[in-house]
Order: C-alpha cells, then structure tokens, then sequence
C-alpha cells in the first residue's frame, strides 16, 4: 500500500498555489532550523565564539518565519474554509512550526553556550563528549523533515522508533560527564553547561518525533477518517 | 479600553454550546496539569514515591485529553468553517493544548525523579532546593490559566513580564547545586538529576509564558485585524 500522503488537487489553481506556497515557506523554515542546528554544534564543538554569536542572531529570523506562515494558514482557513485534507494539513502545518520553532531555541542555546563559554581554556574539550549525539540528532532531524517534504508515513514511523538512539546516548554522555566531575571537581559549573546542551540536543530529538508523530496523524488521519487512499489516487491522476 | 476578548455570540445555539464546550475542555485540562505540577512537586519534595508514580501514571490522561480536543477543533473548523474571533479561538486552542501537554511531560519527569530517588538516603534534601522555584513556576502557571480563562491580555503581559523571576530563581538553584556537587562529589549524580528537574520546573515557566502569548495573539489580533472591540461589544450586547 502506497504509505504517503497525495495532496488533492484543486478547482482552483490559485488555491493549489497557495497550499504549495505556504509548504514551501515550511521546508524552507526547516532549512534554516537545520541550519541553526548544525553551526550552533560546530561552534560548541570548534569553540568558535562569533559563529555561535551568529546562531544567536539568527534565531529572531526562524521566529518570525513561524509568526508569518501562522498568519499565512489563519489566512487561508478563513478564505477557503478548507475540507478533508486540506484542512488537516493546515492543522499539522500549524503544529509542525511550533516544534520547528523551538528546535530554533534549543540551537540559540547551544550557540549562547559557544559564546560564553569558548574562551575558557579547557572549556571546548568537553563539548567533544556532544559530537556523536550531535549526530545522531542531525540525522534525526534531516530524516524528519525529508519525511514531511515527502509525507511518508513509512519513514516517520521508523525515526520515531529511533528516538531511543538518541536518549541512549544521552544516558552515555550525562555518565561521562558525572564521572568527569568527579574527577575535577573545579570543572563542575562548566560541565553543567556541557550537561545542559546535551539536554538541548535531546529535546530536538523530541521535537523531531514530534514532527514526525504530525506526519502518521495526518496521513492516517485522512486515510481512516476522510478519504481512502484510493479515493486520493483518484484525484491527482 | 478593555483589554478583554468577548467572545462572539451566534444565531445558532448549537454553535455556541460547542465553543464553550470545548474551551470548558481546555480549562479542564489546564487543571489537571496544574495538579499534575503541584504533585509531581510535592512528590519530590516530600519524597514520596507513590504520589510520584501517580503523576506518570495520569500523564497519559493528559495525552488523551490533548488528543479528544484536537480532534474537536479539527471537526469545528471542518463543520462550522468558523472565521474571525472563532477561528483564532480554534487556532488558539489547538496551539495551547500542545503546551499544555509538553507540561505535563515535564510534570511527568518531576514524578520519574520522584520515584527513582526518594528511596536513596538524603536525597530528598537536595530536592528542597527546589521549592521556592516550584512555588513560583506554580504561581505562573495558575495565573496563565486564569489570565486564559478570563482572556485578560493585561494579565497575560503581566505573567509574560514575571518570567524574568523564574530565570532569576533557576540561577539561584543552579549556583546552589553547583556548590553542593563541589563540596560533595559523591552526590554529583543526584545533584544532577535535581538540576534536571530545576530545567523542568523553568520549562514549565517557558510554556506558561507561551500560553500568554497566544492570549495576546488572540485578542490583539482580533483588537487589530478583524473587530473592534466596540463591535465586538456590540455584538454581546
């Protein structure tokens, strides 16, 4: 069974227009949220203090990417009053940016974490411990949102099984770090830094599933509640 | 001027009885959060674990409730095709139920910690570091949902404002903690998940400050782009 979601096809090209138009604004939102992830993890890890202050900055642009698709989807339910799929992809839309949106904030943190703390001699050896988690919550996040581009049901089920890679890891770099201050008591505050971006690391692994948990809403939705997938295939032949 | 959103009445009853049904629904859920805060924080402080292990066990009322008012709204929009004040209601609702739930997550974490360590000696005196924060996190969080019961944008921005205490209080724990795990190394690993549950408890400030801002979103929103409050007024007369 064909597992992804087909958006229907409208009377009215304008409104098709207007549905991609507003998809696009997310991809390009989830673009520039990966962006922030990935340079808030090499500032923390390189200890490079001006591309963590460039995340900081940043991040007013993500948060008003989400205040302008909000208004775009408010705007488009109350014109074209939205059925069925539409409706629902509104909806997930609405909610996708929210995460999206704080994925935002979790990368502002890292990149305050970068600057504050890179001139501390010593400081950046322990962001090490944070690369492969760093990873392993890239990749999450980039499957996500390829995921939502292509609305696949499949994969978003299977990253959703692979959130426990990423809180595996997490219990492996916190027992790191515990150990780390024990052994230089000195170091504590600054480990508590380390321990507090792990933290943000792990919830973009949460919000990634959520994103993905959007996804089986949406595609499942439709295909139990609204229209068979049959119906769907109908439409965009 | 009043700052209060009123909400729009409809020529049909039936309309009318389901907005306030579902927003009695939001209210209802608020509630149990609230208390699933207040538990899981007593949980901790009073080192009891069985009242901790009922705070996660309740999280999936929670859950449930998130998923039967999403399902609400999507079937409003769908049905009513409502446009103004009632669909940035529905909007409003869908976005704060998400906070509402992510609270209870962290409620739900206060409850695990309380489980996992009340059991281990002394533990429990760290946890009474957390008090004042749990007392003001707790504070915001019933004002937030007071301000959303009433749609008091003037409380809300008030509540928005008082964020800046949390942080304040979260420090305060944080250096606390942090001379503690200096002076006793044995107990970093419970100072740690102590610290944990500081970042839960200023989450929870984070998502009540968010639940204000849709307050504000909504009745400036309405104040600016669609009705004057004078209209509105009208309309209620």
């Amino acid at each position: 069974m064909d597992n992804k979601l087909h958006l229907t096809q409208h009377i009215s090209k304008k409104f098709n227009q207007e549905l991609e138009d507003v998809r696009n604004q997310v991809l390009k939102m989830g673009g520039l949220v990966e962006q922030q992830v990935s340079d808030g993890l090499t500032a923390l890890l390189e200890a490079n203090s001006e591309l963590g202050k460039q995340v900081v900055e940043r991040d007013t642009d993500v948060n008003k990417m989400e205040l302008d698709i909000d208004e775009k989807c408010t705007e488009i339910l109350a014109r074209r009053q939205p059925a069925a799929s539409d409706l629902r992809l509104m909806v997930s839309i609405i909610k996708t940016i929210t995460d999206l949106e704080r994925i935002g904030d979790e990368a502002e943190k890292l990149g305050r974490n970068a600057q504050n703390l890179s001139h501390k001699a010593g400081a950046n050896h322990h962001f090490l411990e944070l690369r492969n988690l760093g990873e392993i919550v890239k990749k999450m996040l980039n499957r996500s949102l390829n995921a939502y581009a292509r609305m696949d049901v499949d994969e978003a089920i299977s990253i959703i099984k692979s959130d426990v890679l990423v809180n595996q890891e997490f219990d492996t770099v916190s027992r790191l770090l515990i150990m780390k201050m024990m052994e230089d008591p000195r170091e504590i505050k600054n480990t508590l830094y380390v321990s507090w971006c792990a933290r943000a690391l792990e919830r973009i692994g949460d919000h990634s599933q959520n994103i993905c948990e959007y996804i089986v809403y949406l595609v499942k939705g439709k295909d139990v509640r609204h229209l068979s997938l049959d119906d769907i295939k109908k439409q965009i032949q």
